[in-house]
This record gives structure tokens, sequence and C-alpha cells, in this order.
């Protein structure tokens, strides 16, 4: 694959996948005078992008979606929505009729976020620069300070503790989330991801084995309800090929958990379907509030 | 309650629970000709002691307890072996007679460590002091070196990432065991204990997750086999009421999640039923590693 000059000026292309997100970001980005064509994926894309400058591609057909990136003339891409595990593999499929063999056994050594990054390094060595959203649609990040709710006086100093041991965590590449409460770190994040992890101490708290960490001295753990899911980048994040993001399933998680709250990294996390997540945090009576690291 | 003044000399007192653990460290403590006497829990010690200067005492009678103590003039406590849980209700059962509410409380308050503590702080107010294994019978602490198997050549740089990420987490007061393979760390213990966090890299595994991690440029991640469970003990581990441990059942976790090895803090982590344990590595191809750190 030979590096293709791209033209400075042109629109940014957003290729679109399932969920809400990328309607969000192209409104965000259409807001801010951005010169935009959206390039939903066929059958995978939600949103209805009929009021943009758009042209459906097919991610099963690389080529194609190249065709339509250098027929739009953009100046780079981004990409925001999900793309599910059936997607991946018709796509690797479509790719082999393009990349050689060896390309392909790179791209999919390792699996999901492998792929992406395999998308990512095909896309940009054929002269389409890929734009991570936190670059591209920095607004739509978690702003510093209360989204919604209440944050109970124990938060700060366990939202502080939460942000001190992802700090620590940061050269293991690991560390993008954990659960504190009463100062006790109940659950680290490392390959489970955050819902698995959050569903742990759901689990922890119905067996009644919270309690068990208490300290002489130290303020007395939630039994029943406490505790605060917070949630960075790491050091190392890739936003182009994996954006930390909380959304309405992450907020359920954290209510099942018990959790009082989720703190997220201002201006590192994205809030995925930011209207029904606040609802369902409100329902559930949990803050969730940004904070600037 | 009031502190009594312990004979400076007489025996030490070693206080049996269940498992093979109580008859090894009273085999280590004679052949080291420590002066000892053996009190083994009714209906929860398994070994046989008749070979010991012994006499059964109640768990579930602290009085009596108390006076087995005083009888055999004991200059200290040891005590190994589990308790299990059915046997923890029925002991606070039996403490509420000679304890006030209150102390009861703060005894129960938070579950089993906290019942651990509560004898210890129990034991020493009346003029015992309990001694953790690690200071009673240090030669039974992992040593340094190979204790099983042979650690293949990626083992040495996963162990030694394993106890850097160890040592950031120490101050938070988590971190006494995780599981790296190819420098990721797949897994992090918090609250969850060992057992659980070694399940979690056999389920990734079985779903064909690990290779998720996978980074551009870093050795490919093990899918099937390969990985080391390190565990070590914390800053502020007291070892008197919580002592890090393998056994059997760690190795036989371990083997299910595909690991290769065990790496162990020597002098600081105990191989429970050793024989049965170092059998089990064995025949599951696993290494077992002491590692002074």
């Amino acid at each position: 694959m030979s590096t293709v000059a791209t033209p400075a000026a042109g629109p940014l292309a957003l290729i679109a996948g399932a969920g809400r997100l990328p309607g969000e970001v192209a409104a965000e980005l259409t807001r801010r005078g951005e010169d935009l064509v959206v390039l939903p994926l066929t059958g995978i894309a939600d949103d209805d992008f009929s009021a943009f400058r758009s042209s459906s591609i097919d991610l099963f057909d690389p080529l194609n979606a190249l065709a339509a990136l250098r027929r739009a003339g953009a100046r780079g891409v981004v990409m925001a929505g999900a793309v599910h595990r059936p997607g991946i593999r018709l796509l690797l499929q479509g790719w082999q009729a393009v990349l050689h063999g060896e390309e392909i056994r790179k791209i999919i050594q390792g699996g999901d976020d492998n792929v992406m990054r395999g998308v990512v390094d095909y896309l940009e060595a054929n002269g389409f620069p890929v734009i991570g959203l936190r670059e591209a649609a920095p607004q739509l990040m978690a702003r510093q300070g209360l989204l919604c709710g209440v944050a109970p006086e124990q938060a700060a100093a366990d939202v502080a503790c939460g942000f001190d041991v992802l700090q620590r965590l940061g050269p293991a590449d690991i560390g993008q989330a954990l659960v504190v409460a009463a100062l006790r770190v109940l659950a680290v994040e490392a390959a489970e991801g955050t819902d698995a992890m959050i569903r742990r101490v759901q689990i922890l708290r119905r067996r009644g084995l919270i309690g068990r960490l208490q300290r002489a001295g130290r303020p007395p753990l939630p039994e029943r309800r406490g505790g605060v899911l917070v949630k960075g980048a790491k050091p190392s994040q890739d936003f182009r090929v994996d954006l930390p993001v909380i959304g309405p399933r992450t907020v359920r998680l954290a209510a099942a958990a018990g959790l009082s709250g989720i703190a997220i990294e201002a201006g590192a996390v994205l809030v995925v379907d930011r209207e029904a997540t606040l609802a369902a945090a409100q329902r559930a009576g949990l803050f969730i509030l940004g904070v600037e690291r």
C-alpha cells in the first residue's frame, strides 16, 4: 500500500456505525461549522443521515469505502458507533479480496482492537488520516462537574482515591476503570472490560462479601449501597481505536451493583446516548461526575 | 478486658483449625525445638495431634479456650488452619456469653477478617500475644527459587512485570495477586479473592478474548496457554489475620485457566498442603517459583 497525498482542505468524512453516537457526532461537527460528509455503514448504521450530505458505504468492501472517501475529497476520517462481532467477521472476509494474506493475518491477529487498528492503518496508508473522536469532537467528551444527581459526601474521597489508583496503574497499561467504596478498591478492570468488572461488585454485594474488607479505624464499608465507578483514559489510550465510554448499560449495571455514582475523566470519556444515560442515572438515583485529572 | 501479664517463658500454643497446615506447623515448630502445646479445635481440626502435648478446646467457648491457654502457661499463640463459615457463626453465638454487645458488634461488623481480628484482639487483651505464621514458622513460607517445574523463557519477564504492578498497587491496599501474560496484566485481584480472579482468566480464555489485548510490536499474547499467577503480600498485610497462601485448589484453577505457572513472594506466601500442591503442579505441568522481592 502506498501513501497517497490527501487534500489539506475538503470535508471530514464520518464513518457511521450502530447506535446513537454517530448522529450525535454528526450534529456536533455540523454545529461547529465543519464541512462534513457522512458515510453510514450499510446494514449497521442505525441513525438517519438524510439531513446530511451522505453516501452509504459497505464495510465489507474496502475498495468501495476508499472510492467513496476519494469521491468526497475527504481530508480525514472520523469513525463513530459500534460494529458488532458478526460484522467484524464479515468485514474480514470482504477485506481478503483486497489485502494480502500477511496483512490480513496482522489485522485479525488479536481480535477486535486489532481489527480497528488494521482499519485505521489501511485508511491512513491510503491517504486518509483517522482522527479520534476526542480530537474531532471534544465537546462530546464529558465536561468537568456534575452531569447529573448529587454526589454524597463520601464520594469525593472515593473519587480521588480511584483516580489515584488508576494513575498508579497507568504505566502497566491497565486501569481504565475501578470501583471504590469507603476508600477501598473493590474491583479493578484489566482484560475483562468495565461491564464485567461492575458485575463482579454486584456479585460481591449480593453475597454479602463487601464487609470482609473492613479495616479497624477505617470508614465503614457500605454493605448495601455505596461506592463509585471511576473511569478514565490510560496513558497509552489510542482514542482512534478504543474510546473510553459510559452509556445507559453502564448506568444500569452500576445501579444493580448498588453504586452511588460514576466519576469519569473530563475530556477523555464519552457519554454515549447521553440523554438515555442521564435519564437512567436520574431514575436510579446515581450521580455522574466529570473530573479533570 | 484487662491486659494480663504473660509468662516470658512457657510453651507456644498452636490453635489448630481444619486442613493439613496445623500438622505441618506443629511438625516444624517441634523440629526447631520449640516448646509446644497444641490446642485442636473440637469438631474443626482434621489432623491427629496425639504425638504432641495437646488439649482440645472449644472455639465456641472462649473462656474454656483462655483457661486452656492459662493451664498450659502459654507465652503466646499461633493460629493455623481454616475455620469455615458455619463455625464462625457458631463462634459468635458462643462469644456472646462472655463479651458485651458493643464488643460483639465490633467483632462481627465486617465479616470473617474482622472475626479473626476480634479473636486476635481478645487473646492479646487477655495476655496471650498472637504470633503470625510468617514469624512463628518462617521455614514454612515459600523459599526463593523453583519449587517445581520449569519456567518458560517468557515467564521471567511476566513475573517481574507482575511484582512491579503489585508494588504500584500496594499503597492502595490491594494487589495481593494478579495474572500476567506476555507483559499484559489480564486480571487484578481486589475484593473478589485470588480464586475468583483466576477463574476470570479461564473465562476470558474460553471466550477467546485474551488476544483482544494484543498491541502492535508487543510479544504475542498466548491465546491457549501461557501466563503466570503472581501473588505476594500487601504492605499492610497482617499475617496474624490474613496469610497469603496457595494450595492444591490454586494450582487446579491456574491449570484450568491455561496458566504456565505460579510465582509467589518468597518468605511471605505459604504453600498449604505442600505435597499435594506440588504434586498437582507437576501433573498439570505448572511451575511454582519463589521470588525474593
